[in-house]
């Protein structure tokens, strides 16, 4: 259906280590929404950032990672009370595994895909996490 | 694989009319590459552009149309020489039918999902295309 609600793009970054373990973030009690839930690094770009440099920033803010980025998993749109929110998810590749977190976060796990399952997601994303590790597991 | 080379954002639009026919237009010979092929309208965004702007004023250039933006159809990737490029595309509502091209086409069609088969697309680009198309006549 048309409507005038914004779009706005959030980016999220997979981060795979050399045991092919993706970065999960846990949300800290600071955020006003899902704390406790687990997610992939990233965040909403600034005013006149392309989705890249975003990406780059919000990784070394929640993570203290740099990366490069590798390919992309897909994007997926969400409701939020004032935008529509549309979610895309690069790989990337950490260039070290040092994590330091950002208040965002109080917890964090590097994570085979096999085991996604067993964190608890913000809703609807989280379908999309486990379906992105189905699809990579099963594909070549 | 890790890789410097930039990634960057494309968007595309999805445009229906009231027949549920989408909007196709033929690249024209001023095109380097795919000369002839048919797409959705859109186009890289400007620096310092965000993708929803980007989108309004890709299909304002290439159709002279107005639009509301409805939905994610989803995102690919593909290669150019020089750039990983991400192609985010998303389904909109045009305000007025009145097609009105850029030097960049040189035809256009309104073409209900079940025949975008029978059009010649970009390569890659085309099965992305084809499968949302699957995808929507399959969806209730």
């Amino acid at each position: 259906m048309p409507t005038s609600t914004p779009f706005i793009l959030t980016v999220k970054a997979v981060l795979f280590d050399a045991q092919n373990r993706c970065l999960l973030l846990r949300r800290s009690a600071a955020n006003r929404h899902f704390a406790g839930c687990w997610e992939w690094p990233g965040g909403k770009l600034d005013p006149g950032e392309d989705f890249a440099s975003g990406l780059h920033r919000e990784v070394r803010e929640e993570a203290g990672l740099e990366i490069e980025l590798a390919a992309l998993v897909g994007a997926m749109q969400y409701e939020m009370p004032a935008t529509h929110v549309i979610l895309l998810c690069l790989e990337a590749h950490p260039l070290g595994t040092a994590v330091r977190l950002s208040g965002e976060h109080d917890d964090f796990a590097w994570v085979p895909l096999e085991e996604l399952g067993c964190y608890q997601f913000t809703p609807g994303v989280g379908d999309f996490m486990l379906d992105y590790a189905k699809r990579k597991r099963t594909t070549p």
